[in-house]
Formats: C-alpha cells, structure tokens, sequence
C-alpha cells in the first residue's frame, strides 16, 4: 500500500514514520512506497521501503492534487499551524488548518471523478474544539464550542471530514488528540508548556517552573499513545463509525500534583524538588477554561488505548527519549 | 439605522422586509436604509424608507465587499441553497452555503481594518445541524452531527459566525430555525413538504397527500415566529451570549396527530376529513431520522418565544395568508 504523512516532520510525524518503518505495514498491508510532506522537506530515514519527501505549502490548491497524483491509500493528515500562532496571525490559521485540510479533501475528490478512489484520511484534530463551559467530564456528544481560532479550524475540519465520508469521496477518521505529554525537545512558551517541562527538565536534572496550582486538572497520553492512536485509526473498521467520523481518544485524566507525584515515584524526591512554584495568573486563567477530563467511551469500545497512569507516562519517556536512564 | 437583507426575496425574507417597514425599526433604532439582496432582485414595497435592492451571486468573492460598502449597521443573512440542492449540487452548496457566508464575514472584517466597523450580523441556521443518534428531547449542549451537505454547511457557518464574534469582526448571532408551517404557496417536492400541505391545502378547501404515519414527531414554528426570532436577534444583548453565538430556536413539539387534531378544531372535520393517508416508505425513512423535539432553554431564557399550540399555527396561517378566512 502506498501511504502519504502530511505534517511528517513535526514531533508526532517524525514518531508516526519511525513506526511505520518499523514494522513496514499498516493493519497487515505491507507498506510499497511512503511519501513525506510538510513545510520543511522531511528526513527520510534509511529504510528498505521507497521514501520521497517534499517541502509544500498545502494552502497553495494546487499542492494537494500533487500530493494525491499517486493515488496514496493511506493519508496522516498531521499538518497546522499551532494554537498560538492560529491567533496571532488569524488569515494564516484559516490559510493553512482550514483552507489547506479543504483542498485535501477537494484533491481526493477530484481524483475520484477520474477513476474511483476513496483512500482512508486520518486527521488529527484536538480537544481544542471543546470551550467552556466544559462539565467536569466531557460525554461523547457534547457540543464543540472552539475558544480559539485554532479549535474553531479543526471543529470545521471534522465537519468536512465527516461530511466528505458521507458522500463516500473519502474514508476519514478524525481522532481529537489529548495533550502529549512528555514532549522531547526544548521548552517551549505554549501555555500547555510546563505540563512537559515539569516532568522533562527534572527527568534531565535541569529546574522546571510550575505556574499553575497542584489540582489543576487536564486530559493527557504520551506521543507513543498518539502513534498508536493513529496507526488503529488507519487499520479500524470504519463501518463502525457510521457517519460520525470524529473521535475523543481515550487519555488520562491528571492533577498536576498527580503528575509531580508520579514523577517522586518513577525518579525520586530529588527530582520532583527541581519543580519550583512559580504562580503565573495569565496562564493560570488561560489553563482554568481548558478541558479537564473526558469519557471518549466510544474511542475505547472502537478499540482506541491510552495511558492509565502518569507513571507509565513518564516511563515512555524515558524508554523513547532518554535511552532507559534518568539524568 | 442601515440595514441589510441577503436573501430578501425568499418566503421568511419577505415577510422580514414587510416587517421592518411596518414598524420602520429594530430596537427603537429608525432604519433610514434598508438594502435588499438575493439571486432576483427583490420586490422594494412603497415605503417612506430608502430602499435600494439588488440581484447578487454571494459566491462570487468581491459582492460581499459591494454589500457591506455602505457599512450597514445590521445585517441579516438568510440566503442558502436549500437542503435537496445542496444534497444535489455538492459543489454548488459549498459555493453558496460556505463560500458565501465566508465572502461576507470576510468582506466584514475587512471593511473593519479600514476603520472601526462591527455590525449586528443575523444569520438564519437550522435544526438540520443535528443528525441522529438523537435523545427524544435535544439539549442545548447537545453536539452537531449533521447528515446532509446543507447541515454540515450550516454548522461550519455557526463556527465561523462564533469565532468571527469573539475575535471581535462582527457581533454574530446565529439562530437555528425549526420546520416553518404553514409555508404559504404551492405544494412542493420537500421531504418536509406535507407538514404544511396537510394543512394549508385543507384549509383551502383542497385535498393533501399524508405520507408518514400520525405518530411522527417533529419540531415547528410559524413564519411570524421565525420573524420574530430573526428581529429579537437584531435587538438583543449580545453580552449575553458569551461566546456562544448560536441558538436553537424555541419552537412546537407534536406529532402529525396533533397538528390533525388542532386542523379538526379550527377548521372542522371537513377540512380534516380531506387529508389522505398514503404511506410513502422513502419519506417516512427520511423523516425518522429528523429531530423529534428541543428543550432550547438558552433562547428562551434570553426571551425568544414561539408558539405553544397547533391551533395558534394554523390561526397565524389563516390571518396572514388567508385574510382571516377559511375557504
């Protein structure tokens, strides 16, 4: 099967590639080609399996008919501009989470018209598409009420998805990804930073800055959880979907004291004491409107699994990142 | 005050303008302007009031711009391709229902980078954003799922409309109309088509074709409702909405029975005695999968009102329609 990654140079892309190159198939079809795109030109890691890359802009409409020239079977539409900067710079958001992710779908569509095709599309949504005011756990058919541009993009791409299934010009699976944490790499000033930073920096012996309070509440799964929520999302029996074609992925619902304690378990006093208590009210305020648990009981019964502790959490970390060893 | 109409010359269009011209306000605002729109131009009633009216195509980008050049300070947005075209135009009811929507609010946002501009923006919805699984009564929290082309339209304007508010563009409101009865005029080939039939053919002393069973169930209001609905949004706190711009509209739970019954009791067992029964499976299929009933507390709350009998319905028919008679 051939199989096209959209967005394959980000964080979870570049896990997603790993993976597929690690077992060569996708729910038993082996994998023939893999095409990588995103804005910068991807690493194609060495692999016996054939890799292109290349460097597009998907909110030009022509790149996405490029894209789908060879007919992929498999798409990972991980592409977006990130919250931050979908707010800060509001006709590049709409350009590139809305406008790109529709001439996807317009691309597919069209190549349907010429000979019948109709590959599975899995898009990454968030639980950005969820604003207040928000029960203290989100059902399976609460409305979406997007905060920001961002969750307001990917509540109207799940629409379309769904929609574009529908009428059967596509087979789409959209998956609303909790918070991953931890992320590797640097600190970073998104508001949700510090949910990574208070368990990486310490994991690493550096100092980690917590400005929000202990029973701050949030919903949460490792990028190993995302991965594994995108390849059973590829392989799943869309049948099962019937027309809802958007997902609540299962994840763990956590204090952040629960996270500090975790991370006393799996690494010791002395690094849960590298946390200093920094309060900050704007990001306090920005956290407070944020989901904070959800039963994603239909991602779970269509066989979706996340983490169930932040032990465990911390532990992939460590195994994916850290080569087994605490700094 | 300057007010503006896009889709002027539909059946809830119309009866809109005639309003606006009775009293010659919106909310103890004089309208000094009243600017009509639609695909024919619109019929402009002699009135004391400068009316300017024109044929447009809201989907070709730079009429929206040309719309709100004259900066009106309310603005109602009812044109769409109706449900059956969209289903049956996939191209063509994006065009429109999107695109067209999108030019607006767009071409609002722009004409407010030029200098401060942020006009009340009524936009009609529908209940056809809800698709089953449905709850026998719908919540106010209740997720979109819509199973149509024009649902899925509608619902991605409601996010735009909300995230186009809260950015400050436009003061949104969005309200989600139920199934208007009784639509004056001739039969037509809408699956809803028989709500009105069933009684506006009787009460003209005509036969109607019954094709689901009495025991169906469904969610209605009256075009002077749907009027009222439209004026009490252009009126409103907006304060009050927070974030959520979007409202399901009050309206009447009752079966077919009931709407029977209530014909019965206004009209008399003649009139009544003229509706036959000719089960139709396609139609009865469609319909089963319709909203049966809403509980629409927030817009009840923030003071829309509907009607609470059949017999109130079909009274409003037969003064605005029929001149107080029944033929």
């Amino acid at each position: 099967m051939k199989v096209l990654v959209i967005g394959a140079a980000g964080m979870v892309g570049r896990k997603l590639v790993a993976a597929l190159l690690a077992t060569g198939q996708v729910g038993g079809q082996a994998i023939s080609h893999l095409a990588l795109a995103d804005v910068v030109a991807p690493t194609a890691p060495p692999s016996p399996i054939t890799i292109t890359t290349a460097a597009v802009d998907l909110s030009v409409p022509e790149v996405a008919g490029q894209l789908v020239a060879d007919r992929p079977d498999l798409i990972f539409h991980l592409a977006a501009i990130v919250s931050g900067e979908a707010e800060a710079d509001f006709e590049k958001g709409y350009r590139i989470n809305l406008d790109g992710t529709r001439h996807l779908l317009e691309a597919i569509r069209h190549a349907g018209q010429a000979a019948p095709y109709r590959p599975r599309l899995v898009f990454t949504s968030s639980i950005a598409v969820f604003g207040e005011p928000l029960p203290e756990v989100i059902g399976d058919t609460h409305h979406l009420t997007p905060l920001t541009s961002y969750g307001t993009q990917k509540a109207i791409c799940e629409l379309l998805l769904s929609d574009y299934s529908r009428r059967g010009f596509v087979d789409g699976v959209g998956i609303r990804l909790p918070t991953i944490v931890v992320r590797p790499g640097k600190p970073n000033k998104a508001a949700s930073g510090f949910f990574s930073g208070i368990l990486r920096e310490p994991l690493a012996g550096q100092p980690a800055v917590l400005p929000v309070a202990d029973s701050v509440r949030h919903w949460f799964a490792s990028p190993r959880a995302a991965v594994g929520f995108l390849l059973h999302a590829a392989a799943m029996d869309t049948a099962l979907l019937g027309n809802q074609r958007n997902l609540t992925m299962p994840g763990l619902a956590a204090t952040v004291g629960e996270e500090i304690a975790a991370l006393e378990r799996v690494a010791g006093a002395k690094a849960a004491g590298l946390i200093q208590r920094v309060p900050d009210a704007v990001i306090a305020d920005i956290v407070a409107g944020w989901p904070k648990a959800f039963e994603a009981s239909r991602a779970r019964r269509l066989g979706f699994t996340g983490e169930t502790s932040f032990d465990e959490i911390i532990r992939i970390h460590i195994e994916d990142e850290l080569g087994g060893r605490i700094g």
